[in-house]
């Protein structure tokens, strides 16, 4: 598939095949999970999937200690895309994938998509489609195979494996019915579409230049890779994350109603139920709790480079959330739900939040509204922009921050534990 | 310093200069040490450098689930190395240093080798020396710069930052007494006597690649990069390491006395105290705990190459220690105190062991005894090799172990958290 027309029309025809039913559930009635009586943990009864449970988290002296709620998954899933070359060009099997949180309930999602109770069926669901092709390494060549992170705001350490594969072009792969092969140019203009491509294919996404050598566009690197790496190795040094589990019924600041779960100020996010039909999936209707943010974030690379033809340089961030596994991890210049500091004066409100919100229209290089995971969160967008600084932009930033080309970033995506999902996400948007 | 005599000479007068006395103590009359009533824990009433602990662990269900007492110290330290060009050769700014678990007392340490206590002043001691080039990124060129990990079997999940910085051919850096700056060519040699440069020094120096760019000396790679972090990704996916802090007087087999904590059956380790007084160090007396495993251990690379002038392939192993933090870390092909499988059937020994002690001396490339961290552990000593393999060796190897070159190793020491401190010790002696 290389035309956007038939996208859309295959992408409509899918959306009316299948029949879709999202129906908000108080927590305390939803089906097979419950709260436990002496943690307040809320949890599946065959302690499967996964449990909300809280969190005390302390970034040091400066910023004090809080309490949250927070998912905790352990188990290490699989986002996996499986590529062919027709005629030479590459493809990727991109699966038209309902999840309940979606805001427009469909979106493109990566060949594979499983937690670990999926493929070993605690759910007692169907064969997950593909699977063989990620879990079988004589089945084609693993071209990006690292383990990621997730949102570290909500979710304790959270990660899985992302892989690209790549089968041999004379391989037979059939094109199921929720299934089809897109072009990487179609996909990356899909990719500029607001809500289309979901999130675990966009952190996917982030590897493909793995498969194909990208030509180096030049330009000058501001620092050399050991310098980043030196910068990443203090910055994890010197901040202090700590942080304990916690009883749910622990978390302070929040309250737990028989509907849901929120902050008292209205912030962050709440938690809430859903039962869910789908003709589509594995197992037909299921109950699950939903994390709904209360606002749309922002995530911006501010970013600059020496000429049209250049690579960019974006202003990375070593970011600190409660969830992130290794005290920081290489975030795009932004990356925050603005309303949740609306209270707060100018001066503590996130670094160049403002300077990315104010930006004339000409210096913005990439604008569009993605969600995240539409199987945890629940029309969870962030607006994702990649915005170029004025001429006058100040050389010094402040020491969590380091210039580095969008070469480079990719270059520690590899290695995993290096970029948070935000960062892959935006990056996947900006390959050549 | 450039002449081995004269090496030898400086050295043994830095040993007659300085006195230094380590009288073994019951754990019980430890100055400033005590066992918690309620947990066991042994530790220090300031609170600071490190406790013993206990852990509970799991490889999953064919190995099954273990405790064992454990160092427990969660901050970061620097090992750091000062380079310095002289006429355009590179020297390393080395230290004689006295660690009360050495077997020799005196070995060749890194310029700095700080916990953060140390460098705090927890122990009100005198000022590290040199701390402030690894501290003030302005003093030099940071070359090499990452937080890599420590003995998995003893440390939960320890690491330090490693760091190689160079100053400027024309940096006035005074020698101080127990400081020479030591010729790289000379340093190689050092590695190959015994006991002589401390495994400090070595995981530092495994980042030298980074500092001079080697020669590539071709030969094959067996595998892409990508594949290796592919089989890498995989091992940390399916592997299971479960794990579990416990009261060190809830570890199951171990026995505490007066004099000593020690295993049942005489095998890992025992926990013993000593008195040390030393006139080089920045605290001239003080009691401490050391970890003494039971008998020397073996660590050794299975390599071939495609001849004698090609780069060395590497059998390297994904392997889980109690304490490892992510799950598994590469590893040499053999890493084990024999002693501890003696009573247990040649199948159940570790693989390769048998080869590796059976070698012929024409397979034999590296043969050295190597102290572990003496400030730390007693007399702990590993036999490091690199054993060439014969030419029928199988080339199917079991999916835990994959061949890599030296070069592509070194490449993942760089990002942390991927090749475990054995494993750097002995790159460290293979370097060209």
């Amino acid at each position: 598939m290389e035309d956007p027309v038939a996208f859309q029309q295959w992408f409509a025809e899918r959306r009316a095949a299948n029949t879709y039913r999202v129906t908000p559930v108080p927590l305390d009635e939803l089906d097979g999970w419950h709260f436990d009586p002496v943690t307040g943990n809320l949890g599946h009864r065959s302690g499967g999937f996964f449990t909300v449970e809280g969190i005390e988290a302390s970034l040091g002296e400066d910023v004090g200690a809080w309490t949250q709620p927070i998912i905790i998954q352990d188990e290490i899933g699989i986002l996996g895309i499986l590529v062919k070359r027709f005629g030479g060009v590459p493809y990727c099997l991109m699966q038209a994938k309902m999840e309940p949180g979606n805001v427009n309930t469909l979106q493109l999602s990566p060949t594979v998509q499983a937690t670990r109770s999926n493929y070993t069926r605690v759910h007692r669901g169907n064969a997950v489609p593909y699977l063989e092709y990620f879990v079988d390494p004589r089945r084609g060549r693993r071209v990006f195979d690292s383990l990621q992170s997730e949102q570290g705001s909500w979710f304790l350490a959270k990660r899985n494996r992302n892989m690209i594969v790549e089968v041999s072009e004379d391989a037979e792969v059939p094109e199921h019915d929720n299934f089809r092969w897109v072009n990487l140019t179609l996909l990356k203009d899909l990719l500029r579409l607001d809500n289309v491509v979901n999130m675990d294919s966009r952190t996917v996404l982030s590897g493909l230049p793995f498969l194909i050598d990208e030509p180096d566009r030049g330009g000058p690197a501001p620092h050399t890779t050991a310098e980043i790496l030196s910068w990443f190795t203090e910055a994890r040094s010197n901040h202090v994350l700590e942080r304990r589990r916690i009883p749910l019924n622990q978390v302070k600041g929040w309250s737990r109603g028989p509907e849901r779960i929120e902050h008292e100020r209205g912030t962050f996010f709440t938690v809430i139920g859903v039962d869910v039909e789908a003709s589509s999936r594995e197992v037909a209707r299921w109950s699950q709790p939903l994390l709904a943010p209360v606002d749309r974030g922002v995530v911006a690379f501010l970013a600059r480079r020496s000429g049209p033809d250049a690579d960019w340089q974006l202003l990375v961030h070593a970011q600190s959330e409660a969830g992130t596994s290794d005290v920081v991890e290489m975030s795009p210049t932004v990356n925050c739900v603005p309303q949740n500091y609306a209270h707060l004066p100018e001066g503590q409100r996130p670094p160049f939040l403002a300077h990315v919100l104010s930006a004339p229209p000409s210096r913005i290089h990439f604008d569009t509204v993605l969600s995240e995971e539409g199987g945890r969160f629940h029309h969870a967008e962030n607006r994702y922009l990649l915005v170029e600084v004025a001429d006058d932009f100040p050389d010094d930033v402040p020491e969590d921050y380091i210039w580095m080309t969008r070469r480079q970033l990719t270059g520690f995506v590899r290695y995993g534990n290096h970029v948070n999902v935000v960062a892959r996400s935006l990056l996947a948007c900006l390959t050549d």
